[in-house]
């Protein structure tokens, strides 16, 4: 797996970021970048990533942002390998730990965070096809249940500390459903395909011990125009600056 | 209350519709308006409004769509009265029941119907300061849990029937958690005041016994540009259409 005819080199950010994958299995697309640019990380804040994967949404928060603890906690070590391979290639230093979310290292639990991220399988194990490859597969549609990641966030934030979670927006009610007491001040934003068009994915904030209401932002449009124009990616100009540039996507005040 | 001068007669969607309201109290803005807009009716079918008040929302469905049987269920008798005489006036039948939606008349509950629409107070009764007019008070802040009034519903739509209700964004995860295992396909529509502004209200349809995953809208955007400007109103064409013209606010395909 670690071979480098098993995985691609591929850039991100408009090449500040390169990243190693396996060809086949899980590779991170544009839904990681977007993660990263809504954590509203500042410089020397602590950062853990639950179920990181080869890094990328850490490695991206941390291009933009200077100075980061960063944690990375994964399931499968041959991705565990791979984010401690990426964080030498980019020079970035990342604590890599190869564990379940539900059960914690010891290194991990005795922390707490300013951040937790996550990109938590977007598929649902018992509604879904499995994936050729394993790894692919666990990665697309893990058995671990929203609410154990959810669960597994709020036990490591510092009191104001902040969860983002990037999801398919069909799971909105049972993340919210999964944010209980402990977690408040919780806004989403929509991630739709075109304009007109129905969200495919949400990204949710939310703040361990806030109090703000409920917060529904404007969407954040991937692509321009009502249809997909076959010689070019369209991006609208605000995802142009996130993907390439490594902007932040401000949420509003 | 019931006298001229304790009321206005109100033009709306364009003038095909006048309505009595209190000139002091609650008093029908643009929502019951996008309600109706928002509701999937067909001609022939049977309409329940719950806190139905002067009976904005279920007339101006009746203009859009021919034939249907409404009914109405409003808690404040000077309201049901209203609505009683603003069908009349719009030569509109309704039938209007001056009741508590959580113990409703046996004329309403051995009935359902194929749309349930409510409007329900926007504010906690715990959360907010009592308004000057006690009537006015109560259609603001009601003091029915939202859970309650989506209970009423469910129990009183036919199987496959919509419920379409409009409420306060930040009261999104409320509604949502109210909706129990009777409810399936749930869509959300949300209300940007302007592009690029956090949604202010959410339109929420529902289905009994639907099965299809959760789908958050694109949102509708009432202005047009970033900032009031004082001379107009600056209405979206697509708003315009609704509020001027009657026009249906389509859900996505």
């Amino acid at each position: 797996m670690n071979g480098s005819s098993e995985c691609s080199r591929d850039a991100f950010l408009g090449g500040r970021l390169h990243i190693f994958q396996p060809r086949k299995g899980y590779r991170a697309g544009v839904d990681p970048v977007l993660l990263a640019a809504a954590t509203p990380a500042t410089p020397g804040q602590s950062v853990l990533e639950l179920g990181c994967g080869a890094g990328v949404a850490s490695f991206c928060l941390a291009a933009r942002v200077a100075g980061l603890a960063l944690t990375g906690v994964e399931l499968q070590g041959v991705y565990a390998d791979l984010a401690r391979r990426n964080a030498m290639e980019n020079g970035t230093e990342m604590s890599v730990f190869e564990a379940d979310l539900r059960h914690l290292p010891g290194a991990v639990k005795e922390q707490t965070f300013d951040h937790v991220i996550a990109n938590p399988p977007y598929y649902e194990r018992h509604r879904s096809t499995p994936a050729e490859d394993a790894g692919r597969d666990v990665a697309l549609a893990g058995a671990t249940p929203l609410s154990d990641w959810i669960d597994a966030a709020t036990r490591r934030l510092k009191p104001k500390g902040y969860l983002t979670m990037i999801q398919k927006a069909d799971r909105l009610p049972d993340m919210l459903a999964a944010c209980d007491h402990r977690l408040g001040s919780i806004r989403v934003r929509p991630v739709q395909p075109r304009p007109g068009r129905a969200a495919e994915l949400v990204i949710l904030q939310a703040r361990k011990g806030g109090r703000a209401a409920f917060g529904l932002e404007a969407p954040l449009v991937m692509h321009e125009g009502a249809s997909h124009k076959y010689d070019c990616d369209d991006y609208t100009s605000q995802v142009v600056k996130i993907l390439r540039g490594g902007d932040a996507l401000p949420w509003g005040t």
